[in-house]
């Protein structure tokens, strides 16, 4: 949880000790390659661009101009770079800033940054800092700044879509409409406790406030309930494959991480012992954990371990994949003629002992989202393959059935994580759910001291929970988020 | 060596079929970042500009327009950018091109890729294709190419410097003079066979280009000879520590590695297993490799082994550091009061069993560019301190004497690569030693057969020679080559 010890009122005050300082950083990636690009911003920009190109004339403003840099201490040519020129304040920033384009070795950009650092009020730039002073001087609001985070951080096409339409306005546009809401909700009580004992007002405004604010809170409600789908898709679709021992569930993975549809990328920095790899299924970011096979009672100690791992694992899950060893169907099958797959398949998630996992008898519908796979169908008959709605057969040896189950995981995918959208756009971070969850508190304390016509009360809850909507796009912003939020920005954004 | 099986000798032709198809690629580095720069270039720049911007007008040529960027399969939009367009000729390829600045994510960057990549005639880009058509437009010539290559993997400033200045022209200029020098010569030694009967020419002809020939032919020697240095400080100055055992060679490595002054990047793709570094020292490239301790005579196998790789290594090296344990150079004072310093090094020297090293008794003066480091000075009474001019006094486990090392170590390097300059640039390629080589064997085979006043053979040389000059700055080109030159160039340049 985020202290706000030190609440910026007016964050222009801080903009002003922050742009006394020219910054400058690589704003494009590392290693060897064609070009690189060098960002210089702040209001020493216009002497350092004179300096770095030996005092020629400014280049027009944003046409891109061939310019040999210099260093400015030894004189000496360092590379001939395109300069582009962008005058505050209709640049990212806002303030003066210009950009090189210098070729891509590490010689050559280690020699722009040093010449850089040696002209005067200039110095490397922080994380984020770039966006920072975009922030502070009214390009974006807090919304769009994690947007555009967001989408710097996006592997996958549709994390993508829903950062870069955060990053454009979609969050900040909605939550703008509701403090606008919220505004003339406030001007219109505070007119009321003003006014009220001339009684020049009309009397139903107590009334339509209420109305407005109930509507609200139901808007706020809607799109807190709905705000899971975009967290999913932010932080990727948390799945484990879950089955007896012996199921085939290290080889599925091992299967689906091969395809070539599905890039892999290993989590970094992962520190459990648990195998977790992220495929991007038609742009949807799956986040895939093997587990140790499941099974009711154990004297191994070690095996206890890993299910009491893997079921940690199930209980934060997003998304299950259930194997199951069709032999062992086929002989149970031999030995209960009666029987039928459905009894098998819930006395089998019986036998896995999951707490408060089943699955309805009559549909095979699962208390988590769930797709059931039956394995080893290379050692049935063609005539038992097992196919349904909800469960499918594959053969991870012979490689039969991936497609299907792909195609089927892709749209358990869709469903858990929705179609970003600009006009229904979603939250997808904790900060978002903390302040519209405190705004909504406020309204609801708005609607129960209605009752009580406590209008001195209302208003102030009505002035707290727009205190939560300023500190949602940062217009109302406490340093310690700032530096949150800014901290995982690259150096040179 | 490479084979010139398929001589080029009108290279638009191979242009025109390269050209007919339009080329993207990512042009920036890897990673995370705040922007990617993606290039296009070809033909059907303009189409594919106007599909990835929903036909909107075309931007004003070199003027950064934000636009947004659209996938023209799906019409979704990907990210607003800024656009930035150059029609040919006038741009790097001499072709019309394109420029997206993107959001430096992997699905920003990826979703942009594939857009590209379904617009008709286009295609990702092969390593150094946009240079490799810059050449076929006659923007680069051959040398230049090579500087711009070497620009993107210089490492220190001073690999920096060359390349730049090569990549600028500095070769091609020096290689265009001698070219005309030749162009000239042939001309009057044609018109001489020509008009040999009429005899209307001057007689002193013959003669002047004899003169002329005579002189290019120093100037080339003067710059074969020369040309190691800029071969070596393009490559690294390879460098041996040498020295008995247990004289603390391994100790003076990870000390010059750990000063902040020089970086240290480990070779990549290093098969052998010697430990070898790369430090920058004050801006030159020094290769640093550890070596097993040096003993004449002994019966272990694999100590033997280690000292035959040493002394291979050696053999490579361009500059030796030789370390002397200082508390065995004592013992040995002890024993020989009569002996002087030098008595002890030369002696030393000879232990060491190097085939081709000596140490001159007199000045100190070692076959191969060397210092001779006195280590362990720690264990010795300060009145015991060795300080010469070839020799220095360090102790590794207290960190004295490692400036002056370093110092010393930077002065050798400046004399070993020298200084790159404009005015004297210096060849830097195996490929330009080849070139040079047989263009000067062709002008001594001139002056050979202008004893015998042959003046048919003599024009032949002369063609002959020309010829090599053409391959060297590319005016005449085999496919081999080229693929050989741009294979090592990044995608994107």
């Amino acid at each position: 949880m985020i202290k706000y010890s030190r609440l910026l009122l007016n964050p222009t005050k801080l903009l002003h000790t922050l742009s006394s300082e020219t910054i400058f950083a690589l704003s494009s990636g590392h290693g060897k390659c064609g070009v690189a690009v060098i960002r210089v911003s702040g209001s020493n920009s216009i002497t350092a661009l004179k300096q770095m190109t030996s005092s020629k004339p400014l280049p027009q403003p944003r046409v891109a101009t061939l310019r040999s840099i210099k260093d400015p201490t030894t004189n000496e040519i360092i590379d001939k770079s395109l300069v582009l020129w962008f005058p505050g304040p209709k640049s990212f920033t806002g303030e003066d800033s210009f950009e090189l384009q210098v070729h891509g070795g590490l010689a050559v950009i280690n020699a722009v940054l040093k010449a850089l650092s040696a002209i005067p009020r200039c110095r490397l730039a922080e994380p984020g800092e770039f966006t920072k002073r975009a922030f502070f001087n009214g390009k974006l609001d807090l919304t769009e700044v994690e947007g555009l985070a967001d989408l710097l951080q996006a592997e996958t096409e549709l994390q993508r879509k829903q950062a870069f339409l955060q990053s454009q306005g979609s969050l900040s546009k909605l939550y703008g409409k509701w403090r606008s809401t919220l505004k003339h909700c406030m001007a219109h009580i505070e007119a009321y406790i003003d006014f009220e004992e001339t009684e020049t007002l009309e009397t139903g405004i107590i009334e339509s406030v209420r109305r407005d604010i109930e509507k609200l809170a139901e808007e706020l409600k809607a799109h807190l309930s709905n705000g899971r789908r975009g967290e999913i898709l932010r932080n990727g679709v948390k799945t484990v494959i879950l089955g007896e021992p012996n199921a085939g569930k290290s080889s599925l993975l091992n299967l689906l991480c091969a395809r070539p549809a599905a890039i892999v990328t290993p989590i970094p920095g992962t520190t459990r012992d648990v195998l977790e790899v992220t495929l991007n299924i038609d742009g949807y970011p799956l986040v895939l954990a093997d587990t140790a096979g499941l099974r009711a009672r154990t004297e191994d100690l070690i095996e206890q371990e890993g299910i009491h791992r893997a079921i940690q694992l199930y209980h934060k899950s997003d998304f299950v994949i259930l194997v199951i060893n069709v032999e062992r169907y086929l002989k149970w099958k031999q030995q209960h003629t009666n029987g039928s797959l459905k009894d098998y398949i819930v006395q089998y998630v019986d036998g896995l002992n999951l707490p408060k996992f089943f699955i309805d008898r009559k549909n095979l519908i699962s208390t988590k989202p769930c797709v059931m796979v039956f394995n080893k169908i290379d050692l049935a008959d063609r005539s038992e393959y097992i196919q349904g709605e909800n469960y499918l057969s594959i053969s991870c040896t012979k490689e039969t059935g991936v497609d299907d189950l792909i195609r089927t995981i892709s749209q358990h995918l869709k469903r858990i994580c929705g179609e970003p959208s600009a006009e229904h756009p979603s939250m997808n971070q904790l900060r978002h759910r903390e302040h519209l969850g405190a705004c909504l508190g406020h309204l609801e304390s708005f609607l129960a001291q209605h009752q009580r016509q406590d209008t001195v009360l209302m208003a102030e809850h009505l002035r707290k929970s727009m205190h939560q909507l300023g500190k949602l796009v940062g217009s109302v912003t406490a340093e310690e988020l700032l530096d949150v939020i800014f901290r995982d920005f690259c150096v040179g954004k």
